[in-house]
């Protein structure tokens, strides 16, 4: 079994070509040295670590795991190592600001190396990749006491972090959280409660672990308004070890690398971060982060998937293909068979057209920081916003069932552990649903992000993103799309959807048809920006492009159907 | 973690009520006695049985395995005991002919306790599942001495029985085996060479395996006509072991209930079974009632899917739901969410038809078997023919995707093993690839029997779906649309497919998009079917029916837009 390899020139021809970030960055003062040298130079670095370090560890990850006993949680052999390797080398502060240790480079090129992360180890990529947004959370919003103490350790990742929301009856519905926090006279709070669903919650990996945790202040009102967020160390600075325990850790279907922790907090003492009663508030930078994060998992566990499927399908011979080149009493390449070309082919589709939207939506996360101009970054904030959901939900649901698509290709072998292509259809469900489902990615689009503005917000960027494009046949055949969706949008679906005598679950059986709808209207534009690069017209990018409007794209006519049922109905 | 519980009022709803299955049995002199009370008593204590005695040992299948050591493969616990349980009742030999020691009953009951058997174990049934084809193919292939050593032990069960074909070399594409059978003095073979994937190749469960194997004779052309099958027992009858050794188990993505043999044969003595070179024709008996076994695997275990996530989402809550009924601060039932409500439903929409299709098709069998009439048998050859490939790759692609879907109904428990829901979702996938591989039922449909004839076969199928409904707004829907798809066919696809300069590889395009096509067809009549049948009025029924239209049927229109780009491409 080959480990992955990093697709740097594939990533860098969407980052430098075809959506043109250094031009992008540079315009940004912070960001003026990012010049196509150095954004390279930071790639190529970044995918010879995962290639050499973490990539290798992957089969371990699976199939060891991470092994619980008695309260400690051993990683699986070469873990702590790598990560050791990781932090020293300064990886997980690329993007963070220089005077709290970081490098101060764009969020594209962490993302883009979080991308390469989860492919090659999506299980060891799980610790450190909460770790930017608890930054942001301790930066934002901690006191500068806490900051001191804590902030460049988690800049740096040399403890690692992170985020305890769930509890065993809440879910999704974070408002139900019970955990409690009691002021103590030093100014701290003692926690108590259990969260489960703690993807690092204890580990060997750091010395030390920086939890942050919602719990609720003994005079909070019930419902989310009521929830404050904490800082509970595993280790305080004296080195004794914390009353923050992990109970045990969940046996799961696949992502064996990352241990599922139940932690109890017995009286644990901890401080708040932020103001109380605003802790969703606090982790919400946090929860945006993880977003982007997931989409870009998606994506990695897809290319991951493919590239296993592509190698295969150019070595094994089944069968003969029509046109194929055997001869008498031989059999073709499985590459030549076309069921399995168009699997490879779709899948292609969708990873480097995930990469034009998830690369973008980091770009804007530097221009939101960055950019001088209040209508640039309003331009910014909109897209995070509509885009994240989208990328989020769509790209995780393709990673699950585009592995699988791969796994096919395989046939019996397919099914069998050697060959590695199971363990990343495995590993890869969850993304569908940590991070808030799937269908939450949907409710938030279009209830929350869709519904209230009356559909401004998107319909501008609908506008922007047909306006993006240029005059060719791809071009204008997705700019007609673009247009057309906007205009069910403002005729049908708004009118019908935000009439007060709708019925009030209308939306929702709304949400995740036009999710699907918006994510392949990213594709279509994403597409016909790639088409329109210099470059593009290899066999590489066409076959892709042909296999995306061919194979992918007419999901969208079935999406629209389907609402309009709905809107009849 | 409840155990799976056989649906078996929904069962013989479709059944009786519904195909009217006997009415129909009652028609054949040889199942004259089967009446309503006789099948309603099969089937209860079929589903008594596998509640109270398979169903329970599920979960050790999957988390303790089957186990190899030394050649020997040791079965999960529980395992042999329910096995010898089951054949010493007489299960295995339900559908068998009296004069074999078998029962006489209809094979739909057969293939209903089967639906049943794979929604509880899957691992466990793996084995028996291929003993019907293995007496259909020693019944009429083996000479009479060699019926008269295996055919009963076949037929009750008593010995259980594998199917040899793959290779490591050839997987789908069985012409290219090289196992040699050498002729021997006394007349039987001395079997070499080494075969992969055999389900059940060695275990404890009954005291002698039965292989049935392909192998090439010195003087075999190449290619498929130079294969001919054999008989090579575990024991010979003076109690000696033959050279028939199992290598190792494969590791596997789940299924573990069910060892994957590599069997090594080392001149292993044999017979013949049938003629020489004609190995293929032997065998295609026991891979068409295969086919039909995996396709009912796909519902049963769709359905045990659908059980526990019902019950999960009427257990849990979260969040509150549009129009949900939670007091202040409190949550709603999970199947108060239409997001998971959709879910729930099209999988119903998914089983109910399923059953409908696949016992049809089972009494197809029945009637192929035993009607008089050449004309009757003709039409019930032709549905078995088209049906069966349709069955075995649409159901076992929903079986795989729909347990996923059902996953997401229980949010972050669904990856966690405890519930039970993820060994669904991994035992499921490998009933896409095997007996054929879902790309393989597609291609079987559409090049093998629809082009050849012009597809008078399937326009004539078409016909009388259309003639068989009634008049009712339902059956008007489906009419409209098994006439619309006949027109395509007749007018679109063939004149394109069938004419000289088609590309070789047009019908390969087409072939997926046009089994799922008719997949979708075959539901939307057996929908109507259900919506005319005394009974269909209650919610139950209604919800599935609705869910059918709304979220399942819509993929036809895509499916068909599909073909047509193919097709102008």
């Amino acid at each position: 079994m080959n480990h992955f390899q990093p697709a740097t020139a594939d990533m860098a021809f969407v980052l430098q070509s075809v959506l043109q970030a250094p031009q992008q960055l540079q315009a940004l003062p912070a960001h003026a040295e990012a010049d196509t040298d150095l954004m390279q130079q930071v790639l190529e670095e970044s995918g010879k670590f995962v290639a050499e370090v973490v990539a290798p560890l992957n089969r371990d990850g699976d199939e060891i795991g991470a092994q619980f006993r008695d309260g400690a949680v051993t990683m699986p052999p070469g873990f702590r190592d790598a990560y050791q390797a990781f932090w020293q080398a300064g990886w997980p502060a690329l993007a963070c600001a220089t005077e709290d240790g970081g490098q101060g480079l764009p969020t594209v090129l962490e993302a883009m190396l979080y991308e390469m992360l989860s492919a090659a180890n999506h299980g060891w990529t799980m610790a450190p990749g909460l770790l930017h947004g608890a930054y942001e959370c301790i930066k934002h919003h901690a006191s500068d006491e806490l900051k001191a103490r804590y902030l460049e350790k988690v800049a740096t990742g040399e403890w690692l972090a992170t985020m305890c929301l769930t509890e065993p009856h809440a879910g999704s519905d974070l408002g139900l959280c019970r955990t409690k926090a009691v002021p103590l006279p030093d100014g701290r709070y003692a926690l108590s409660g259990t969260k489960i669903f703690i993807s690092g919650g204890e580990h060997d990996l750091s010395d030390n672990i920086v939890h942050l945790v919602l719990a609720r202040l003994p005079d909070a009102p019930p419902g989310p308004k009521g929830l404050s967020l904490f800082l509970v160390p595993k280790f305080y600075e004296d080195g004794t070890r914390s009353a923050a325990v992990c109970e045990r850790i969940e046996e799961k279907m696949g992502l064996h690398g990352s241990p599922t922790c139940v932690m109890r907090f017995d009286e644990a003492p901890g401080w708040i971060v932020g103001e109380p009663g605003k802790g969703l508030n606090a982790m919400f930078v946090m929860m945006n982060a993880a977003r982007l994060h997931v989409g870009l998992q998606g994506i990695g566990l897809l290319e991951a998937a493919w590239q296993k499927a592509d190698a295969y399908s150019k070595e094994r011979r089944q069968m003969r293909a029509p046109g194929g080149s055997a001869k008498a009493g031989e059999a073709d390449l499985i590459e030549q068979h076309p069921a399995m070309r168009r699997i490879l082919d779709a899948q292609r589709a969708w990873i480097d057209a995930g990469r034009v939207v998830a690369y973008r939506t980091a770009l804007e996360l530097d221009i939101l920081k960055h950019h001088g101009d209040a209508t640039r970054r309003e331009v910014a904030s909109r897209w995070c916003a509509l885009v994240t959901p989208v990328l989020k939900a769509a790209w995780t649901d393709q990673a699950f069932h585009g592995a699988s698509a791969c796994l096919q290709v395989f046939g019996g072998h397919g099914f069998v552990r050697e060959w590695g292509i199971e363990q990343i259809v495995r590993d890869s469900r969850v993304a569908m649903i940590y991070e808030g489902t799937n269908e939450i990615q949907a409710i938030d689009l279009l209830l929350r992000k869709t519904l209230p503005d009356g559909g401004a917000a998107l319909l501008t960027l609908l506008g922007e993103l047909s306006a993006d494009l240029g005059g060719d046949e791809q071009a204008v055949r997705a700019k007609s799309q673009l247009d057309g969706f906007a205009s069910f949008l403002r005729e049908r679906l708004l009118p019908r959807a935000t009439t007060k005598d709708a019925p009030a679950d209308l939306p929702h059986w709304l949400a995740d048809d036009f999710l699907r709808a918006v994510a392949l209207l990213l594709m279509a534009w994403a597409w016909a920006r790639i088409g329109a690069t210099p470059g593009a017209g290899t066999a590489r990018w066409q076959t892709a492009q042909t296999g995306f409007w061919r194979w992918v794209w007419p999901e969208f006519g079935m999406r629209v159907a389907m609402m309009e049922t709905t809107l009849a109905g």
